[in-house]
């Protein structure tokens, strides 16, 4: 046999939402760069919801759009329904959200791989990685495909999702493979184990899909799109809303509890069949019932899969009971009664890889050059993919140069928290994002990702020259808005002064300021909200500043945790577990954020902030 | 564990070509079907090049639309450039094919399946047949799949393609699968084997894909799509023709050969790593340069996959040569110098059942309602999988309603041809449809397909309103232009007669005929066919009919095959092998057509008929 090989800068194996960004990332950067995956035809496959965004993980895909990622352009092409979530509460909680046409999706995305320069896609399953040791230290050398090739790099990033040793679980069925329909690849976990990287399980779940012409719509909910619906990148200058397709509402109720309680027993999670910790947001059907027993209903979203499909996702209803459970709980529900399952729910458990294993540039401490992100780091979720591909392919392709890894940092954006808390404090369940984990939320809001960002991304080289000019006109009318605002004097005070008060809005302040109307809206929203949110922003930089200074805080063994009423169900069942010491073992508690630390401390300092209530109060 | 199950009339399992118009033709006739499918994101899948129809197939298409199937609609809806080859030869050598978008093709497909009446598609990968005995008859009861549950029915339809048992390769490198990146099934290959199916293995092969941003295509030549594309569907209006994309032609070389020579023992195929056979008319590569060992290119064309797509498909190339080969191979190539291969090519090895264990209604002997179309009767090619299918599904719910099977005659259709050359002859290769292969080849047009079927197709109960409307509104028009040539006078002849002259055209006669011109333009082309070919059809009945009388002729032990001139390669080369002693044994021979013993007889009779040249010239 002749082995062939083939020389890159950066290889990538999986082209999920973690492996395209990375690839693509690498590639802007001018690194030759390979994203080798098992089978064309699921490049960017959404496994799960058809969906991109949503409260904090829309604010992920401003950032990734505002660093020249996919992710953005790829939803505002193929959307067919836009929400901003959280639109009535302050710009902070704002998450943009939409619906995807799985397909479309899928296809802009593997279409813009295509194209991109020094990028090749290639279909190739990887089987083993290749390492070398060079004075005492592992470094990664390429890997081996199927079919006895090599692939040769410097840099090899692994994004391979859920499919490291997994098996499928719906009731006592159980079937290997990563994706219903699709194999599982075990030479990639084995060889992470021969090298001494400590590999855990997890689990996930999916709900079934049913065929839309068999659901009742009559009595269901309806839920359309916003009227005026905002795009994702920030290149889109704008989306069609007459376009949209709406989504519907059914309901759980007590007898699908009931049968649901009945079987628990058949249920992987219950009967021992699984014992891998599943997404705590994102329960199936069956923990929702067991953990809010209280509760006789509960929502499921009627979510279609595309403009030409009849497949409907049912958000809500993930599952891995057997399937004449399944069959049971949806003639039972209003509207699906004769629903037609066509693909059925089930559990997926696979091999993880935790991440305090990585530096915060997503290369592993163990192998260099060798990098990690998505779903193999614990993660779930396409966002969180994404934006750890972003800062992998980045890094990946700086190391190749010869530059220091850059990572956003906490106050920067979600991404620098994601990256931070995942190699930081690691994650004993599959990990997703919240506005809660960020304890600068004020500072990173959906509205200003390209501010944060867009400028260092230039410096990164990651973004071309469309987006550069795009971005620095936008400047440029800020510029000439404060400008404006300040040089004016309304009821004899500076315009600036002027508009911080409540009563004042943007009409206003163009009647009054010659000019100010022909700033445009993207602008002259930013200057709104920095005008208005100003003070918060510096309360909220302050105490942040001064909760790091006291991390080191001792509490006492006594402290009461129960008594902090806006603490998070989770972070106090944690905190009761452990009972840390001071704040700074609290801080390294795996699912307790610098959000429930500051409630801790502020109950410690005996007083009560109640500054994130009024602007940001999280709600999920 | 609770084995689910679930009833129906008919169970099509496997939603390739043949299983899609199976399903719905039984669902039209009101049959409760379900269609199971290993992976909805598959249905439909064009596993090798992208384009439907071509000689003999475009027939076929535009019969299965006539029959009320899917494929017309799917490919006039998603097709990317439409050509009518041998436009200048006789009408019944046109014959319609076209580039589809791939995954648009696809999506097309699944959806008329989701929204069909009568219809459940569901993802379910079968394992296993039940059969039952009755009365000393084996009986089919249903199938059993993965996740332990049921399906039970009366009949079932398996169309599972290239999956049985499948082994692909890659010059050395062998992986289990029916397509890359996909499983395999070994469950129903056991079963057919232990209900005593005798099985055999075939192999067929695709080329690799290509990154359209690497291919130079300045020194290459167009193909663009006719100016004025003709519909495959009798109920498409018309088609745009601004809205097409080119193909582009590449010729191999003598480099290329020599290459190929030099490693012509790695190939598989030569190797004798596989020692199935591969489709005659689709040859590797690697057959091609040994079996035309003179020539020193083949012409290769490159398919864009789709609109949305960078994959290009290069039509001429099917190899199952190692990639280091491969590799060279395009480097070697003008405006291919560069090309990026995205999927190698390779070669599929499979189970099939061959056919003549079937009855025409495409029901096996052995297993009274089990039924199987498609490549797993050892055909290739989409139309043909396609037209056995609908045939399977249509005989099936037939079956469950207590009626007779309905089967098109040799006269009625090239998908009679092709189910009766299957049932009675077998096929030791890879059965593809040619022109040659129908001796009423002047009847069996493209373009009169309707007219053939139509009718049938609506007592059947194939066909809805709109379809039988407008086929009668074509009848009416066809009616009335006979009046109004009958009834004028042009040169003081009947008009009909006049029309006959060969110099005359449809133009001239709406200038001489009142009332003609308003004819519409596809009765118009019906009714010309109609008169200036009544009198090759009528001599080609009677020459048929001749036929059939004599088949029973003694062919001397001398014969000399080699002096008649036209016999195509394949027919002489198992004519001189077999050396069969009368027509009617030379007719059972796979592979030799009723047009090869036409011109056996016309030898034996010592004349040479020429009709064949003039109209028909067989040219693939
Ligand atoms: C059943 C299921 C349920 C889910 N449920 C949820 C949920 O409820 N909520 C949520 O937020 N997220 C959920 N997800 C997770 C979401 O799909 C992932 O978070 C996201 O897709 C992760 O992206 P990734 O890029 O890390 O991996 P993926 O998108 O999984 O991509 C991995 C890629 O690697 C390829 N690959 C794997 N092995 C190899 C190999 N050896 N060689 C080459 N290529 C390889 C695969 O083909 C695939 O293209 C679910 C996923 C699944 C499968
Ligand atoms: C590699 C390759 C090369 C080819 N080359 C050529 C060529 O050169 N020329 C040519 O004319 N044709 C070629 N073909 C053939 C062409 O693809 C087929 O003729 C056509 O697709 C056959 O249609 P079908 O419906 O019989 O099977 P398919 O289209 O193969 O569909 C079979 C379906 O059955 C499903 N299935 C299989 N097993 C199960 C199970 N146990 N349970 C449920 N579902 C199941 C599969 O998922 C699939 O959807 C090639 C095919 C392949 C794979």
């Amino acid at each position: 046999m002749t082995q062939s090989s083939y020389h890159y800068d950066v290889l990538v194996i999986g082209a999920g939402h973690a492996g395209t960004e990375a690839a693509a990332a690498a590639a802007r950067l001018g690194a030759k760069t390979a994203l080798l995956t098992s089978n064309l035809d699921t490049v960017g496959q959404m496994s799960c919801n058809p969906a991109i965004g949503g409260v904090a993980k829309g604010q992920i895909v401003r950032e990734v759009d505002a660093l020249g990622g996919l992710m953005g352009h790829a939803i505002d092409a193929t959307g067919i329904q836009f929400r901003l979530l959280n639109c009535r509460k302050g710009p902070a909680m704002h998450s943009p959200r939409a619906q995807a046409d799985k397909k479309a999706y899928q296809a802009y995305i593997k279409h813009q791989i295509e194209q991109q320069q020094n990028l090749d896609l290639r279909q190739e399953t990887v089987i083993d990685l290749l390492t070398e040791n060079v004075e005492g230290q592992t470094r990664v050398r390429g890997v081996s495909v199927v079919g006895d090739a090599l692939f040769v790099a410097p840099t090899v990033i692994l994004t391979t999702g859920t499919f490291l040793k997994a098996i499928m679980h719906t009731g006592e069925a159980q079937t290997a493979g990563g994706r219903a329909g699709e194999g599982t690849t075990s030479g990639i976990s084995g060889a992470l184990a021969r090298l001494g990287f400590e590999v855990e399980r997890f689990k996930t779940g999916t709900p079934a899909r049913l065929n839309a012409k068999s659901i009742d719509y009559r009595n269901l909910e309806r839920q359309p799109g916003d009227e005026k619906p905002q795009p994702f990148s920030f290149l889109t200058e704008s989306l069609d809303s007459s376009d949209q397709l709406p989504c519907h509402i059914a309901h759980t109720n007590h007898a699908v509890h009931e049968l649901i309680r009945a079987n628990l027993k058949r249920a992987p999670m219950y009967s021992g069949q699984i014992n891998s910790t599943g997404p705590r947001y994102c329960p199936s059907i069956e923990d929702k019932v067991v953990r809010f027993a209280d509760k006789t209903s509960h929502q499921l979203f009627l979510e279609p899969e595309g403009r030409n499909t009849g497949e409907v996702y049912v958000n809500g209803i993930s599952t891995s009971l057997p399937r004449d459970v399944q069959d049971q709980m949806f003639a039972m529900i209003e509207g699906l009664q004769h629903a037609q399952i066509m693909r059925y729910g089930y559990a997926v458990e696979y091999d993880f890889c935790p991440p305090t294993q990585l530096w915060a540039s997503m290369e592993s401490k163990r192998v260099a050059g060798l990098f990690l992100a998505g779903q193999i780091n614990g993660t779930t979720g396409y966002e969180e993919a994404a934006g750890q591909g972003l800062i992998a392919g980045l890094n990946a392709a700086r190391k190749v140069a010869g530059k220091e890894a850059w990572v956003p940092t906490r106050d920067q954006a979600y991404i620098g928290v994601l990256v931070d808390d995942l190699v930081t404090a690691g994650t004993d369940e599959p990990y997703r994002m919240f506005t809660s984990r960020a304890e600068y939320r004020l500072l990173l809001r959906q509205d200003n990702a390209d501010r944060r960002l867009t400028g260092v991304a230039d410096e990164l080289g990651l973004i071309d020259a469309a987006r550069r000019e795009r971005f620095q006109t936008k400047l440029d009318q800020m510029a000439r808005a404060n400008q404006l605002l300040k040089a004016a004097r309304c009821d004899k005070i500076p315009g600036d002064v002027f508009l911080r008060r409540s009563e004042v809005d943007w009409d206003e302040m163009c009647r009054r300021v010659e000019g100010l109307g022909r700033i445009d809206a993207e602008a002259a929203q930013q200057v709104l909200y920095d005008t208005k949110y100003e003070g918060y922003v510096t309360r909220q930089k302050m105490e942040v500043e001064k909760q790091h200074r006291l991390a080191s805080k001792r509490i006492p063994a006594t402290f009461d945790y129960d008594a902090i009423g806006p603490l998070r169900h989770e972070a106090r069942e944690k905190l009761n577990r452990v009972r840390p010491l001071n704040l700074d073992q609290a801080k390294r508690i795996s699912g307790v954020t610098p959000a429930d630390l500051a409630l801790v401390l502020t109950r410690l300092e005996g007083k009560k902030s109640n500054l994130d209530q009024r602007i940001t109060k999280p709600q999920e």
